[in-house]
């Protein structure tokens, strides 16, 4: 089935306890395309100032990424992002944001997108994902991440998206800020009640939650990673790997959506050993099966 | 398996968002005990001063705990902790500790026990512990607990221990602290250096980890609870579910100790739907196994 992602394209610093990594390439629908790309064809919907000097065409060689999408807006810069990762790699200071080319008109979806039928809205401004997804036809499967900023201060956009997709994933932090509520099993209930039906629970090095609608609870520990220099993009590799799966499967029953959430969680230990997306360039589809099956056996009991 | 704990009896003041229970029956050794007594006979060693007014033999009634160990010392008083749960549940402030009969000389191990094989040496003082497990004979397995005050305080007592334990068991900021490593993966095998052939992570909500020698893994999310009333001696029960378990198989491999940290999972989760010890007491072995099953279809894909 044919997978479509929204969301940025970044011109990233990343500073970590293992070192820094200066402009570097970044953004969720970049990581989100590398991630999606082991299992699936991906269609990418993107935009950056004339400044951009990645060729993205390069860095996706031998993967299937659709780059139609891609708007390079001239007179306009690239989103760019600081962050500073503390010495847990869990938490991190954003530094300095630089929206440029975000705070202008959001790209199209082109024509030979709008079939898209499996969709990731990486985070933005919960309006802009609205009109997005308004651009495609007729989506089977529609996945949403989100962040405190709109939480906070656009909740009612926000609302009226969670009505409109099938599965909102996001970071433990938020969901108990959306829910007003501590408890994660709880926060999840009170959420599936505002729309959608499924919620992934991001929850760092303690590994996600899946819960929907119907009551059904699937957890998974992370990857007991040794080997973490740079987390930017966990959580988009994490959604790249899992819509992916999903998209290549053609299926979103609870089985299908567990094993996509284990290789969700597989891309994303690949993803954090290296910075920016050195860590998902240098792995393939075969290390990947095997830490599945390790993962299997590290949680089976 | 004959099941040995030494550990506290306490009497507690629990304050959390759900209520306040004011000087109830408390100590790692009395929720160890009534943990593990779901598996196996247990031998309890600790002791109060004279103004403890539990009936222990009350309190364990139809359940298999020998309190031949428990000393009731006159013109002392009893252990007494007041805690403060924040809105998480999961951090808590101790907002008063009285340690009365235990800052004088530790309890013995009577005569009857001195031959117990499976030993559990809660929570105390590293040179306490040592001397406690002295005065068994020949233990088969003996796990221990510690805290970050014997880590910071008494490390070299500490690592005496730790060369004559089998299995450390404790909760993931203090392998932290004492292996001064945030990657709980490289601070377990650091741990492991120092001693003993088994570590068992404490995540609170998270699960748990369990790491050996040889570089096994194991990782383990904590029941989805959606009740948690109070999570004093949470970590006990786990603790004790685990050891009970391993005392009733009488084994100790890999594959055992995984369904010990699942059954002690289960058990903990039982633990905090309610204050003091009424969530363990108002369960069974037959909702244990229950929720065993739940737990393995909750991880499962």
């Amino acid at each position: 089935m044919s997978l479509l992602v929204t969301g940025t394209i970044a011109i990233d610093t990343i500073k970590t306890p293992h070192g820094i990594s200066e402009d570097c390439l970044g953004g969720a629908a970049v990581y989100f395309s590398m991630a999606a790309s082991f299992f699936s064809p991906v269609r990418l919907v993107g935009v950056v100032g004339d400044d951009f000097s990645f060729n993205l065409a390069e860095v996706f060689a031998g993967r299937d990424v659709d780059l139609t999408g891609m708007e390079t807006r001239a007179q306009s810069k690239t989103f760019r992002w600081t962050g500073l990762y503390h010495e847990n790699m869990d938490d991190r200071t954003t530094e300095r944001t630089e929206l440029n080319v975000l705070a202008e008109a959001p790209p199209k979806v082109p024509e030979a997108f709008k079939d898209s039928e499996y969709v990731f809205l990486a985070n933005t401004a919960p309006a802009i994902q609205l009109g997005l997804l308004e651009q495609v036809e007729k989506p089977t499967f529609v996945a949403a991440d989100t962040m405190n900023l709109w939480i906070q201060n656009h909740l009612t956009d926000l609302k009226t998206l969670l009505k409109k997709i099938d599965c909102l994933i996001i970071n433990e932090d938020e969901v108990r800020m959306l829910a007003d509520e501590f408890n994660l099993i709880i926060a999840a209930r009170k959420i599936l009640d505002m729309g959608m039906n499924l919620i992934v629970i991001k929850k760092g090095e303690s590994g996600s939650i899946l819960c929907n609608a119907n009551g059904d609870i699937f957890i998974l520990p992370a990857y007991p990673a040794d080997e973490v220099k740079d987390p930017t993009g966990a959580g988009d590799c994490f959604a790249g790997g899992l819509m992916g799966y999903l998209a290549k499967s053609g299926k979103t029953d609870f089985e299908t959506l567990k094993t996509a959430i284990a290789f969700g969680t597989v891309v994303a230990s690949f993803a954090i050993t290296d910075f920016s997306l050195n860590g998902l360039a240098s792995t393939n589809r075969a290390n990947i099966d095997k830490r599945l099956d390790m993962l299997r056996n590290t949680t089976r009991f």
